[in-house]
């Protein structure tokens, strides 16, 4: 037994990197930049089935993505939650809104429908959010 | 020049308790247990304008109180979210999601009106998170 991937979010985000542990993938809706990190330990639902180090260390890489995202993508909040109430396995969304977003300034959770990234757009953000990662810059 | 507590959450919250800089409130709607948990920190807005201590002392300490409250509310999920696309001085919510409440599964932002708390029951749920964050127990 080991972790598994819950398969809602398997179908509904892409991966971009692992790192520590902690799966960082983007969501697949072109109204957001809208970031979905899970932490892959077996049968977590809520942040206090995290051992503290896991916690501070998910939190530690949204803060770091969401510090990164708002200027990049010219964000006016940074959204950061963990809800969980449809999907039980624990899973951060970190998500730039703009005051033009689709759901502004409702939250965008269970907000109208998602709408399928073009492959293009898919591939700059992945490409962007992964270089980021592995240097701490802008591809 | 220092930290003003801005006027919606005062209005809209009772102050429980001050741990470490952090104020620990109580949402006024019966609707939910709801806490805000809002950092003395002048001008910060995101996660990413807290010193790294301070973040992972605000999210131990949501985690903390989340634990407790899913099993003392019989709550099904713990949401715990920055969202502050309204209020933007930086307020990190903790709320205890049933299956029977309000809005489940939606989000409860901007989910209908605010149901007033009644003193009784707002002096009763008070004591107990005050006496959990003095003793680690229920009150």
């Amino acid at each position: 037994m080991g972790f598994a991937l819950d398969q809602r979010l398997a179908d509904s985000s892409y991966l971009i990197a692992r790192i520590d542990g902690i799966q960082v993938r983007l969501a697949d809706d072109s109204r957001y930049v809208w970031l979905v990190l899970v932490p892959e330990c077996e049968g977590a639902r809520e942040l206090h089935d995290l051992a503290d180090d896991l916690r501070d260390q998910m939190m530690a890489l949204a803060t770091q993505l969401g510090g990164w995202m708002k200027p990049t993508f010219t964000a006016d909040k940074i959204n950061i939650a963990a809800i969980g109430n449809l999907v039980p396995q624990l899973h951060l969304h970190v998500v730039a809104r703009r005051r033009d977003d689709a759901a502004w300034p409702a939250p965008i959770w269970g907000h109208g429908e998602p709408v399928e990234l073009a492959d293009v757009k898919r591939d700059r953000l992945v490409t962007a959010i992964a270089t980021f990662l592995e240097t701490g810059e802008t591809g």
